[in-house]
């Protein structure tokens, strides 16, 4: 019964990673399946290049500083994304055995290109990639790019309770892990590439998690599907924005975040705080360097069109109460307008 | 809330434990939980005394053979219990820095005496223990025996699925923790400690497992209560295998496992898959060295004396199938007045 479960749970998995690797299901937060896959690519002494593009860029260079990497940090300025020709560049002074990225940063909401990533890095390095917070929400096409090693979790598109991270190993990454000198236990993929292969789990498997997990990728439909399900979402997150007169932060935005540069006049964290004690609703400050710089409102997993507009009523109250002034209906008859254009919510699942 | 939830469980998880120190909560199997010990008080090179008590101290010292340490093992005949003094005088050779063990080896069913180790151990050394299988089974008492560190996980004695570990860290302990020079991040205990001083976790929590966590450790009762319970279902199961004509393995049985060993005359492998097929009941044959010498009847967390009864209905039925004869209603009927003699059960939660 639970190979089966576990049969099932791969392919979904190798399906929305979009590679013909293999996919390690680990019991951990999204945090431990980065380090399952530093701790299988990186060796003691290794260079490796990490694009530090926020919050989630500075923790990879953090991992491999942890397992002795000597890191060469890319740095990518808060809100715009890397440039593969930088990277190309870098490269070329040679030397990195791996390049550590990030898709979607959440911390500034910007969408990195990993394609281009890919081209750059080509087949003299190791491309790790995190998309926890991409997978399902934005294309992500692993083989097909070239990325090596890929991370994911299950509390993100998936929209599950956290505690599963996956390792995507690519077909061609496999001969690297096998040789990794780390210190590695737990999180030795070998062990659950082995394992795998027999539709089982090297360690107890967290079977509540495992069989929701089962259940939410045949729910997810097809992954163009769900990608579509984000993008409209994030179309009419932006469309309220730009409306009450805010300035997207990021670049290039992404489907599962929407970021906002705080201007001068408004009082950031006073909104996040009124938004929740008021009206029960949760957005996101900056943090650390990008402390009162930017407002982060997240829409990932299962957020219907009332929830939007209903968040942006609530903005339009109280955004001039902390120093923002917005025409009132403004905001929320871009989300309305925007959400009608793009056609009928779709409903998954049961 | 969430703050409050986790504080909740802090302080349980600290009774269950019985240690005035700090447990850390991880999103792991109880393995991870195992590695995050070894990886915190264990660098590379440090010769460590690891007990091979079966199946779960073999896998300590392939942790520490991962992390670099020297292991030297203290060999245990399978189901016999370590000999206090013969590890005192292993340790009186000097220079181990830490001592592994495993307080209920599930493997073979026996317990091992923690308190008479940990004398053993005095303060030379770090005593680290599995107490995976133990914690709300039998009497732990990680401060008062002198143990440094110790580990639990979600689905033994708290009846929980699995996908959390814990690992306590003793009063004395966390100088240890803070000095280790292994690589480390997710398992970096000092993140989880500061952390959890403020009722945070380092990484994305496992809520919902947090969640039942708190529960379960509130239905558990006093521990005293939660041990008691187990140990009239062990009084049972012994009673019923013995009134079988089956010997006990274990020198000194658990009250989470009942382990008898297998007569030449009874085919193992075919009693656990009968049970299995046509009566729908999980025991376990033996593993590894133990194959065809054992057969395992687990009786943790939620069994009812009807549970007992009927798993022993059964036996009488298919052991005589597979070359064991017994005679009908021996073992029901000592399983019956043993538990009727243990006075009613009792219950707990809602």
């Amino acid at each position: 019964m639970f190979r089966r479960e576990i049969s099932r749970v791969h392919r979904g998995l190798k399906n929305l990673f979009r590679t013909d690797g293999e996919v390690a299901v680990l019991a951990s937060s999204g945090t431990g399946a980065m380090e399952a896959a530093v701790a299988n690519v990186v060796t003691r002494g290794d260079p490796v290049v990490v694009i530090r593009s926020g919050k989630y860029g500075e923790r990879w260079g953090e991992i491999c500083g942890a397992y002795g990497a000597k890191v060469d940090w890319l740095e990518v300025e808060p809100g715009a994304v890397v440039d593969p020709g930088e990277l190309g560049d870098r490269l070329d002074s040679g030397g990195a055995k791996a390049v550590f990225a990030v898709h979607l940063e959440t911390s500034t909401g910007a969408l990195n290109d990993i394609a281009g990533v890919a081209r750059a890095v080509g087949d003299c390095s190791t491309l790790v990639v995190d998309a926890i917070s991409s997978l399902g929400v934005h294309e992500f096409d692993m083989d097909g790019w070239g990325v090596d090693v890929a991370v994911g979790a299950s509390q993100k598109g998936l929209a599950l309770p956290p505690g599963l991270g996956f390792v995507a190993v690519g077909p061609g990454a496999r001969a690297r892990v096998e040789s990794s000198g780390s210190p590695r236990y737990y999180f030795d993929l070998r062990k659950y590439l082995t394992a795998g292969a027999e539709n089982q789990t090297p360690f107890t498997a967290p079977v509540t998690l495992i069989a929701a997990l089962g259940r939410a990728l045949e729910n997810l439909g097809t992954t163009d599907e769900s990608i579509a399900r984000h993008a409209r979402l994030s179309r009419a997150f932006r469309a309220g924005v730009e409306a009450m007169n805010l300035e997207m932060f990021p670049a290039v935005p992404s489907n599962a975040v929407t970021v906002f540069a705080v201007p001068e006049h408004l009082d950031a964290e006073e909104l996040v705080r009124i938004l929740e004690e008021d009206w029960g609703m949760r957005i996101a400050a900056g943090q650390g360097a990008l402390r009162n710089r930017v407002v982060r409102m997240g829409h990932l997993g299962h957020i219907s069109d009332e929830d939007v507009v209903a968040l942006f009523e609530a903005l339009e109250k109280v955004l001039p109460q902390c120093g923002h002034p917005v025409e009132p209906g403004r905001g929320v008859r871009a989300v309305g307008m925007t959400l009608a254009r793009s056609g009928e919510e779709s409903h998954h699942g049961s």
